[in-house]
């Protein structure tokens, strides 16, 4: 691959003022287009040592209009980004819709430096890359073009680039130590770009020899890419937001043929003809009950102890995420202050999950739950989450099916994120019987203090039990893990569903703090 | 302040049962209506130790609507946090719009924390609850209802609880400890107090000894503050969006009064009586240039201090706010890119300012700028500022008079707020003819990849140019200080205003690295 590129390519002042006039003009057409599409271009900046790197992050912030472009260099890590999953520093750089984001540095710089390095072994680096193949991918599909250029030095190029810096004194300390390890950081990084060469995302290795004869390479992709972007560009998207990316076609093949294993994708069937099986909510008996008396002491006693589990968490540093999901008038709510009750308000937040704002809109239907991600140490409960994406999104028609569709794929990788990270994740299905649903909402009619929770959305929505209870099965089926599983939590009895959601709790975070 | 709620008062199960279900009903149908408001409500819950702050905090959210409510807790500071002035993390939490944000600990906390402990100074102290009566001065006048509890305990109740507490095993090492210092604590809270306790946000102490009087009594301070929010809410904010606040009409003459120093407000004339004295533009020579041979060594030789110099500031943690404004055509966008040339990409951000998203504009006009705030050892580039609201706000009436009109003193203490903590600051005007001024466009319109840079805005603005005038000569004249000067450029010579710019970002950056 580096081998192909060693041409010793140069371009001389002449052809590049001419070149770069033209180019310039057509970059800015195409990034003023851009702007009015909710299509994001991703350009990761990556190559050699000295190669560079630096100086073409200027020059786009020069060719490019600055009022649609966001740089982001990943360096020197703050503790609130260390202490969440990898990918959190990333979700949090990501440009909105119809802005092109210039990464300096990427999901690829950790992942190679530590398999130069070797701190990270070779039978970890292939799944770390295809990682990133499953991460690239569902972005693409949601929108999303990459550019990734890497700025490639012949060994003796580099040789002469440090040597004239030592003239010019702008050589560090350890730049010859990084050099002599010229010969394995070529054929790691080589590796890593084959692998991770997809046709929705390809990489374009420059020559970085010759100054003028990169940045008009690099131009000319970037280019390519944007053109690439305006023709991918669906006419009007639904309400989540996201056309389907030009690559949509050929995308679950091309996944297939590059050999990824997307993670924990055990169903890889169209939902389509999917079949959920024996229905996991019928299984549930819903005749459960708890006396008042045996509720206090059960809830006393589990208070006591989720207090002193999340004090040992925040010692170890363990995160929670707690995903509440149910019927209308299930009981999140309820049952959530129930679990936060036992914490210090300083260890937890709550998230009530609503329409999304614009900020939101601009991205992937992921970006909005990313933000919340606890760090190390704290609790995050959602009040209803991601899962909306195959619920409400679904069954209101918000989202297409092609889009809810591969969400449950994308939902698992993204919970594999956070467990991997060592957080402890929960999540609760709260299941009623329709009969108990209508009592509730008599009930909330009432009630004064508790007219606010009911609105004429929750009638509309019991007309409309059949297909939600489709989406449910289908969803408690295809998003289980082992450290991600469902609990159905028998919810007709208010105090049984209590004691059983505090305790998943608990047991959930024993488990992870080991 | 103390002893008057010293009265032991307590309140029975039933009564406590009766009032709470009524204010429960009120409480939601006012934070209902809050929802529809562009009003934002801080709750602020303090007090001593063991008197129930993070009880009180678990109730307002079973109160409350949840969507409608935001809790923090400020504890456990982030490096993002502390690298940054001491109200970026407060900025961070502000609710939005028509919600109300329940703060566990605030502003208040480290000042006495500090003061208790004899780590503030006494003459540093009263400066300080100064700035924090400033504060919520400003954010009072923004459309924030501030509701501030202080759950006091009687020295002897405080021992009670805490060998309460002991009996149940749920004493901390530190408890008795601090309970030594009740005297002092109380004294200095005692005087904070005192000192912030204004007319537009009152203090309101509650005695804390009996769980149920003190609830009440919080949520029903709470159901005022709602209530009196939702008659201050005017009709129809302008596009800026902040209605006027209840206490607008009595606001000067109370801070007069209270004898807060609004900070460096050394002018307090009303604006329209304004007179900015000499014209600060015309003082502008012009005609100076520089020759291409002179430009080239000197920002060669500029642009290698500067890359010195951000190193160095990075090693001793100093940050960097680089503010540009100017004339439409004035060169900011050439100039910061002259300046970041200079930097690493690793160390600078620009940020463009564009039309607020709509996460922006449910907050203070501040916010969006206290967003971007780079952390120690960084530099950030603004291309257009917070000044744009005593610029284009004002002359195209996108605010009120009355809100433009103290921006001045609002900008003025936001910019001690980045220089007190340590950060370099560097503020341009490019000044320009308006005969150059039209030169420039009509050279936009001919080269092609120029013209996307000229928009029919530009003309419009052009011939505003006398209401502009008279707004950005009052700007220089009310927002100058000693480490937050304005730097007028010479911009009519575009190699003169480069230079210029680089070497005032050079010397500003070294006096602020000593």
């Amino acid at each position: 691959m580096f081998d192909q590129v060693e041409r010793g390519l140069t371009l001389s002042d002449r052809a590049y003022e001419t070149t770069v006039r033209s180019l310039r003009t057509k970059l800015l057409a195409a990034h003023f287009a851009l702007r009015e599409t909710r299509r994001q271009v991703i350009v990761i900046i990556s190559g050699a040592d000295g190669a560079g790197k630096g100086e073409l992050v200027h020059r786009f912030a020069e060719w490019l209009d600055p009022r649609g472009l966001v740089t982001h260099a990943f360096w020197d890590d703050s503790d609130e980004e260390t202490q969440r999953p990898h990918f959190y520093r990333f979700w949090k750089a990501m440009p909105g819709a119809g802005r092109v984001g210039v990464f300096f540095g990427s999901w690829y710089t950790r992942p190679i430096i530590d398999r130069v390095s070797r701190v990270r072994r070779k039978r970890d680096f292939i799944p770390e890359l295809d990682r990133i193949v499953a991460f690239e991918h569902m972005l693409t599909q949601g929108g999303v073009t990459f550019v990734k250029l890497w700025l490639h030095l012949a060994k003796k190029a580099q040789r002469d680039r440090l040597e004239e810096n030592e003239k010019d004194g702008k050589i560090g300390p350890d730049d010859w130590e990084h050099f002599k390890q010229y010969d394995r950081f070529r054929e790691v990084s080589e590796r890593a770009l084959i692998h991770t060469n997809e046709p929705w995302s390809p990489w374009r290795v420059i020559d970085a020899t010759d100054r003028r004869y990169r940045e008009v390479a690099a131009g000319k992709a970037l280019l390519a890419a944007l053109e690439g972007a305006l023709k991918g560009v669906s006419s009007t998207a639904a309400s989540a937001g996201r056309g389907p990316g030009a690559a949509r076609g050929r995308s679950r093949a091309a996944v297939a043929k590059s050999g990824v294993r997307v993670v924990r994708a055990s169903t890889t069937v169209a939902a389509r003809t999917y079949d959920p099986g024996p229905s996991l909510l019928d299984a549930v008996d819903l005749t459960q009950t708890l006396s008042p008396k045996r509720y206090d002491d059960e809830m006393d006693e589990l208070q006591e102890r989720l207090a002193r589990l999340t004090w040992a968490a925040r010692e170890k540093k363990v995160a929670m995420v707690l995903a509440f999901e149910g019927w209308d008038a299930a009981g999140k709510g309820s049952a959530i202050r129930r679990v936060t009750w036992a914490l210090d308000p300083r260890l937890y937040r709550v998230i009530g999950v609503a329409a999304p704002t614009d900020e939101e809109k601009a991205q992937h239907y992921l970006w909005r739950f990313w933000r919340h991600i606890p760090r190390d140490g704290r609790v995050a409960s959602f009040d209803r989450s991601w899962y909306g994406r195959v619920l409400v999104e679904r069954v209101e028609g918000f989202a297409p099916v092609e889009d809810w569709d591969r969400s449950y794929d994308e939902i698992n990788a993204f919970e594999r994120q956070l467990t991997d990270h060592g957080i402890a994740l929960a999540k609760f299905w709260i299941h009623i019987s329709p009969e108990e649903q209508l009592r509730r909402f008599k009930e909330r009619q009432r009630v004064k203090y508790k007219q606010f929770k009911i609105t004429p959305d929750d009638w509309r929505n019991r007309k409309k039990l059949p297909a939600y209870r489709l989406a449910v099965e289908e969803m408690l089926a295809r998003c289980e893990a082992a450290d991600a599983p469902w609990t159905v939590v028998a919810g007709n009895d208010k105090r049984f569903a209590r004691v059983q959601i505090l305790r998943t709790v608990c047991d959930r975070l024993e488990g992870a703090l080991g």
